[in-house]
């Protein structure tokens, strides 16, 4: 069952939880001898419980590890390198664990680099209820898809007169019909039923409008799914009284990155959600969205859920169907067991117990 | 009990449901004699329950009506009338409805042409659990403050090249001075803890970073008050796990549009949820948010509680404590009882019953 030649991913390692992952992971054999991992182990890297459950999983992927600089590249105007950018672009798919954004330097979020440099047009964020872990709400199944490279991220902002600043938000019928298309296609190819489109064109008719319009346009080539248009604010109410109410979610950059988080917060948070950032030519960024948390950082106390279920959506890009089912049901399978869980989940374990846990269910 | 003069206020009755509350109204006896309402009871007009109730709690209110236009005003290029917002200004104090938005006529939206020609510079949405009405969530107890006249509402929009739409976000420091200002006040006059900030300030550096700015400088000056800063997503995911972690929240107005209605829905929704728009020099206008529900009208199925607790709020401004407690208690404990809950809180009385039961509560 396991793939044979190792597949070539770019690996973000990221910023903050990590040094005692990558300790308690040096106690572990590490038998794939697809990734140099072992050698690093003393740089910053919360990716070592990834590597250790695909490795369990027999999945062998050679990672091309890329960390965030501590200079500026000024190619980029950011803490990450051309290099690193163009690794993704090279091998097409990779992993990435949270980037602290600095702030109130001028330097452009690393996160925001990273999309915009590679035209990662959509961000995918599925929150379901994990069976077991109990949240107020039950069989939540929500898929949100963000519009990730235009809108209130452009970037454009400046002082019109002293007290006096306007930041500009851009909608473009190109980045918006790419995205109400991986949309629709997501909806039909994933048994969905329904895409809302999410907006405020009755305050910005515009801009709002436009994207509105293209989800019109595209919406007309899949009669089968149903198609409904929310104000963002009455999405918000509906969510948390009755997130049944909707499937599938597409939206402009910030109300998709408000939207799932609040999404993210029914089924329990950032720590149990993965995401996947999609461009063009089949590249995909799989992402941790949650913070680096440096508060929690040396304590062995990193919940790496949403890392890994990022990782096996990685996987099921790369068509890599059984692996990622199986390391998605060992995940699954412990947190619902409830024996070993990490403390933002109100256990007791730590990290290396946790990923352990999850080794021994595969 | 009753106040003795009666006091001066506009009624906008806004749009939808109402004809059927307007009947319904008609069977009852109406001996308030400062308003010439009873003759007018053929106009759509959702706040006869408002008239019954506070004339029930002997609060003598000589209402100013004024009906939204069918025809646009040029000088408010709105279904608005001059002499509508004229009335506000001169009254001081306002009751309004739900008035639809026209979509897409290139008008601007009633609501926003209230705020901003009236300078309803702060708008103050309480969100609180309602006894005897159970939802996912128990003792919801939160403010929020929204920035009502700038930002994403700015109204200036355009396209730049064929497929490309941008529109303009204002932050200034005069607006976001005067809601910070106003809500500390807020927290200090009302005995509240804590004022948490909500931003998109790692994006949006120069606008919401201007904002918070201001609500940094205010919050020097009342050191007895916790201050904190949230970024808008984190906010949404830590309000649906836990919202007893905010008190009182302040933010732009898109922001405060978004998390107001997260927050209803947390209580059940914007049927429940009071407002009241401050302006300068004492002037307050208080609005049932929720949309006109063309839906149910007609059906006698309305529920007028975010009226009559927005009624509530107006008569709180106009310093009528006593009568606005009986009155609030009345309406909390109807709910509370459960007898007479109209169909969207899972009963099946009428509008008619329901008010009714209030005014026996009274
Ligand atoms: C860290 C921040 C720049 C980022 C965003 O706003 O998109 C994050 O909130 C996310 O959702 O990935
Ligand atoms: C109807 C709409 C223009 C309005 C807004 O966006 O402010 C409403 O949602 C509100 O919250 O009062």
């Amino acid at each position: 069952s396991s793939s044979t030649t190792p597949i070539k991913a770019t690996l973000f390692p990221g910023d903050g939880i990590g040094p005692e992952i990558a300790e308690s992971v040096k106690q572990v054999p590490f038998p794939n001898p697809h990734h140099g991992f072992v050698a690093k182990v003393d740089k910053v890297c919360s990716f070592m419980v990834v590597i250790q459950v695909f490795t369990a999983a027999d999945v062998a992927i050679d990672w091309d590890e890329h960390y965030v600089s501590t200079e500026v590249d000024p190619r980029t105007n950011s803490f990450l390198t051309w290099e690193s950018l163009q690794s993704v672009l090279d091998n097409k798919v990779g992993l990435k664990g949270p980037m602290a954004t600095p702030i109130g330097k001028g330097h452009r979020s690393l996160n925001l680099t990273l999309r915009k440099e590679l035209n990662l047009y959509a961000n995918v964020r599925p929150c379901y209820s994990l069976p077991g872990y109990k949240t107020r709400y039950d069989d939540v199944d929500l898929i949100t898809i963000r519009e990730n490279t235009e809108g209130e991220y452009s970037g454009l902002e400046h002082q019109v007169v002293k007290g006096v600043v306007e930041s500009i938000k851009i909608i473009t019928r190109k980045a918006s019909m790419r995205v109400a298309e991986y949309a629709f296609l997501y909806a039909k190819t994933h048994g969905r039923k329904k895409v809302s489109a999410i907006h405020k064109a009755n305050i910005m008719q515009k801009t709002d409008g436009l994207f509105l319009q293209c989800c019109d346009e595209v919406a007309e080539k899949y009669p089968e799914i149903e198609y409904e248009k929310v104000v963002i604010d009455n999405c918000c109410m509906m969510l948390v009284k009755n997130p049944a109410l909707f499937d599938v979610l597409v939206m402009p950059n910030l109300y998709g990155d408000i939207i799932s988080d609040l999404c993210a917060g029914l089924v329990g948070g950032l720590g149990l959600t993965p995401s996947c950032n999609i461009g063009e030519d089949g590249i995909a960024l799989a992402e941790a969205v949650h913070g680096s948390a440096p508060d929690i950082a040396g304590k062995n106390l990193a919940n790496p859920t949403a890392l890994l279920l990022s990782g096996v959506m990685m996987l099921r890009h790369l068509k890599l169907n059984k692996q990622a089912e199986q390391i998605h049901s060992a995940i699954i399978n412990t947190i619902a067991e409830g024996k070993y869980r990490t403390a933002d989940l109100g256990g007791t374990s730590t990290t290396t117990e946790f990923t352990k846990a999850i080794c021994d269910h595969l």
